[in-house]
């Protein structure tokens, strides 16, 4: 069983970013904006509405509250304030969930903040205590890097943490993802994007730069939906891990 | 049995509004800004925190989407827009509330929102189509005004309405408030606010600025807390309910 | 000599909307977003000096505070507040300009604000007031609706009033627009819209939908970017008047 | 000639910080907040009508774009974005202040904008070129600590870059300030604050933590008012200055 997530409701008010119902009739788990980053109530109703029909699960994408810069700047978020707006925005959309017969089933953290968390132990502690906070059923999954503070020290606070695997980027012989700013950081060529998608699900594997195997399990695959062709990558990588005999579906 | 509720968590970030602690000392109900007028998340937060310690019921301040005029002016938002919105401040503050141990337990509209739904059935609907969309453990009241048409709408949305009275605004013969422009619309004597509280909550009656007597069964008594002396006034209030032998407690 | 105005710069962040860099080749003038309702600095930034460098007039597209509604929700701003709101957007985008060695060279309101400015006495002087207010070499001329109460208050204010012509849209018997309610309100045929725009322009002139022939001397044209068409039709127009031997040109 | 300058205008809506009618009486320049971490247009309005008819000067207390966290969350901006945003700051608040009879004559960045600029070259030359960028008669000189990247990068853009002192705060053998996280950061003595300033006014020395005697030739003292006895302290300081002879006023 593999999971395709990605990030979905993006837009606000009068504009939208990327092709949602495309999206969605691919991927298996949806990151939906709260609404800090992108995603204004109407908009994450819609989300939800879509997804729950699908049977898509709902994760909320938790940001930084920034959306003139669309959650991509760091922030010194003091961690309490931190804290409650996680809760304030996981709380939000889960209630829209159930508004709309689904609910929130996992976490995912949004661009600066996500990649914050893989490095600063404060602010992911801030997440994970947000996430802890919540009265779910169960606790709920944070999806991110295998390879962070965040996956490190969400035991301690009784909360699962879901690797994800990028299958369009390329990663470094210590298991983290090549910088964008370096060249063939991103690839592409929807049919090695693939193979890479299915190698990592059916043997837990990927190749890095320098050619070196690491072992790579993670319980997801992201893909993006707000470039042209992105939507056909991703069908491209749901039509192989499906031909390669592999169950897509919900990780949460 | 007599409520006393009043606008508390009306900050934002490093500004302040009001006296919370003294008067979470005095009320039963918190009317808990929700982010949209005032109120962010932390502020919530330590909101519901302080008043589910206190024993004090907490509701939900839904408002349009203004922090640059604290949600007291009037807006044209769609009735889908709007219901979204509510849906959305009621979600997030019950979420925060539930993670303190308590709940939202009632949903009072604020400032221009308030007034909009006395006489504008679009808006009244869209409010009360958001209540009835959340999945509360029963269906929430709204406190608001008796006289209004959110209050006769509300039976179809199987949402009870719960009328307030304002003890320190004075009355037409018609049951109406009086208008903020005329003089002597609002009282400020201490001992006479909190004779015409008693008499209310004792007899179910007020008199008009005819000298009228009108019905006017209010299960809750609206208090303010923004102005020098307010804190004070809510305390004559609930002290003249105790001495003439009312319970004061949370409707809700 | 006969001015093509259009909306420019309205997109936020991360997010755009509609073909600027297409328009910008079509029109005499941008009606540039303040980031009221649209337009984040460093959008302004570029759009003027895309406009500046096409010798294309830059107007101060001035809105309503309402990023969520994109300036389309009708709101009761107190004047005294709109007035400021008006001066503080305009004087961000002149200076602005001024650094990309323009200057705007009129004002355009927005959306709800346009429409209700149309009618309402105190928001229109409350713009006005602000265009008065602010110390530009000379008084900016405001684009409106001809038959507005903006319009006629002008004077009064010292301001001239410029009026607009929506060569997409049909026009009542008596000068109003036809409401997007009703079918038939807007042309979508780009040969019918040119030749409606060069008879106004040459004759002065447009057939009402009862077949009336309307006076209409107005000095710019409106015309869209935001739809898919959009573009091309503009620059049909465009190439009509130039074809029937008007000058198309800046009216600031 | 010694001028003493505090931040104004620092509220938003309904909601205010500090007492600017009494602190406008004490300082020489206003520190106008430009509706980025505080100040809604009619604030500023109101804010550089009161300081010009006083003689105050204006300036524009630039800063990140941050409401919820009052500007002093550290914030990764890209530099493009960040010099839009002063720019757009600047323009909006010298346009308000021309329409009041004024004119902004200097600039000072507000919180962890101005913390940032004392370290990191990216972000100070953002803010310098804005600066630069604007089409004042003549370069805005800035206000900043003494010893910074900003005061040293000044020149290369052709701006004036004029040190401040603070009189309530103690600085180290560096010259730089003793970080609030240490004991005694702070003095609250009113009257060795004010002997302070006179001696840094009058001889261009402040007495290090450890006994040290520094040069510190500053031509601004900051005075605060947004705590309790802060407009007593800044009056005691005002005070103190003119009883030692020395002429108090704008340096811009």
């Amino acid at each position: 069983m593999i999971d395709l997530n990605a990030d979905l409701g993006e837009g606000f008010g009068v504009w939208k970013l990327g092709d949602d119902e495309a999206l969605l009739d691919v991927v298996t788990s949806a990151n939906v904006a709260c609404g800090f980053h992108a995603g204004d109530p109407l908009t994450i109703r819609r989300t939800c509405a879509a997804a729950v029909s699908r049977g898509v699960a709902v994760g909320a994408q938790v940001s930084y509250r920034d959306l003139p810069g669309f959650g991509r700047r760091d922030m010194d978020v003091p961690p309490e304030e931190l804290r409650a707006e996680i809760l304030y925005q996981l709380a939000a959309v889960d209630g829209i969930a159930r508004a709309c017969g689904g609910r929130v089933s996992y976490v995912k953290p949004h661009g600066a903040l996500y990649n914050r968390i893989v490095h600063d132990p404060v602010q992911a502690e801030a997440l994970l205590a947000a996430v802890s906070d919540y009265p779910a059923p169960a606790p709920l999954p944070v999806l991110t890097l295998p390879s962070s503070v965040v996956h490190d020290l969400a035991p301690r606070y009784g909360i699962p943490a879901v690797a994800e695997f990028f299958a369009d980027r390329t990663y470094t012989p210590a298991g983290t993802l090549t910088s964008r700013r370096e060249a063939g950081a991103v690839l592409h060529d929807s049919a090695e994007v693939a193979a890479r998608a299915v190698r990592m699900a059916a043997d837990g594997t990927v190749t890095a730069t320098d050619g070196t195997e690491l072992a790579m399990r993670a319980r997801s695959i992201c893909v993006h939906g707000d470039t042209p062709g992105a939507v056909a990558l991703a069908r491209a990588v749901r039509d192989a891990l499906a031909g390669a005999g592999l169950t897509v579906g919900p990780f949460a």
